[in-house]
């Protein structure tokens, strides 16, 4: 698909975590002017540094108002969505108005929905582009990221992995999985990658006390990249080191990568290699 | 293949839980009389019944002399194995004349390890038999064990889930996952369906208050069903119900059920479905 233009001005639907900062700052860059819609008790403090308003979750007629009144015609949404506080949501008016579609939006697995949402922000007149359309560098490269790079076994527990990842990818699961030795240690399914890891640093196999194994992490077979992509960051760093992991491998510009120099110095610190590959299987 | 006419003489190597109990049980009804080897730190104390000999986890020079001494010719390798206190391992010179075969078992995936520990012992002039040989009722029926049955729903999220372990299979992982209303929410692999279905607990998806999703279990591809084939029982309804669970369905036939009538009335009351499918895909 050739890139389309990208707008002059562009709305920014902000949710938690780093990455809708650097999506404003390379609009920026690029001389986009942008209007943030920050969602409260998601989106970071730092998103105020950009022309913004802030709305609860729930007020779906104030952030649609918003993107309106800044003549936002494309928007990205952006950042990770923290469980909301059921009781600080703030329902408004344009919600209601709109609840008869967004409960259709709450079946079946988690990237049909996310594609609903992409489709119900289209069905408003909006273009929704991806957080990677305006901000590339984001993407996980080819190849290793730090200064350490994947050994023999280890490229034989990646690609072990990425190919486990494409057989589960018709059930709409498998955004990760950990390897180590050609043994899957876990595999993530709606625990996300955070929990995953966690639980590793437990699954230490009998005789094994070299550091080992690989975090293998790609989209889903058909999830909404606009919307959706899967994200690492130092965070996953810290998790896979204490996991006793040599080292994490993404798909090479189909996971987008937070705060990447801090994650990057992380990773030669813990001593792990951090490397973006392509997913053939 | 024709069932093999059962021994008179049968060793049994216990490791923990009902299991080893009942297979003696069934062994002596069926005329056959036993031999127990018992694992210390792991079988239960239960087995003591039976004529047998304590032997410790690094006693396999022990373990092979009590076998020949009872002049057992085949013998059933039983009960789950915990992980043991390598403190109390209690090596002996058989386990080190047999070092070199047994570092080469620790490689590779753990039905690989299981398969080489069968040939271990056939190498040995014994003849493995599974469990369920000498106590086929053990093995999980066709149809609902206790007084309910999957609805349509779960008997969807049944199908699913089989579907995913099957696809699984190639990657000697996912002996057990659990689905919810189409949702994968949880893959087993090295955590175990305990630790799985623990987690499980804490991933109602928002939205969602009732009763759903069904704890799928089969063994993986080529596992080596002899002495490792997959167990449920009381302490897996327990964790399903606590996890928010409709039921239970495992592969008729291909899994085994501890404490049946326990299990059962501890589902019946939880009102969680217990059923034997068969995994068709």
């Amino acid at each position: 698909m050739p890139a389309r233009p990208l707008p002059t001005r562009l709305g920014i639907v902000a949710a938690a975590g780093s990455i809708p900062v650097a999506v404003c700052e390379a609009a920026l860059a690029k001389g986009i002017e942008v209007q943030v819609v920050a969602l409260k008790g998601q989106a970071s403090a730092d998103i105020a540094r950009f022309p913004h308003r802030w709305v609860r979750l729930g007020e779906l007629g104030g952030l649609l108002g918003a993107l309106r009144e800044a003549r936002c015609a494309e928007l990205v949404i952006v950042g990770s969505l923290r469980r909301p506080d059921l009781r600080k949501v703030g329902v408004d008016f344009g919600l209601i108005r709109h609840l008869p579609t967004i409960l259709t939006l709450t079946r079946g697995g988690d990237d049909t929905v996310l594609k609903r949402v992409v489709r119900f922000f289209e069905a408003q007149g909006f273009t929704v582009r991806g957080a990677h359309e305006i901000a590339p560098a984001l993407l996980a490269p080819k190849g290793p990221c730090g200064g350490l790079a994947p050994g023999d076994e280890d490229e034989r527990d990646i690609a072990h992995g990425f190919a486990l990842l494409a057989a589960l990818g018709p059930f709409d699961v498998g955004q990760a999985a950990v390897i180590a030795r050609g043994h899957v240690l876990a595999v993530e399914a709606a625990e996300g990658t955070d929990e995953m890891l966690k639980r590793c640093a437990g699954l230490k196999q009998w005789g094994g006390h070299k550091r080992a194994g690989v975090l293998v992490k790609a989209p889903k077979q058909g999830q909404e990249l606009r919307i959706d992509m899967p994200v690492v960051g130092p965070r996953t760093v810290e998790l896979a080191a204490a996991a006793g992991l040599a080292g994490i491998a993404v798909m090479s510009g189909q996971v987008m990568i937070a705060d990447q120099a801090e994650m990057v110095n992380l990773a030669d610190r813990h001593k792990l290699f951090v490397t973006g590959a392509d997913m053939t299987v």
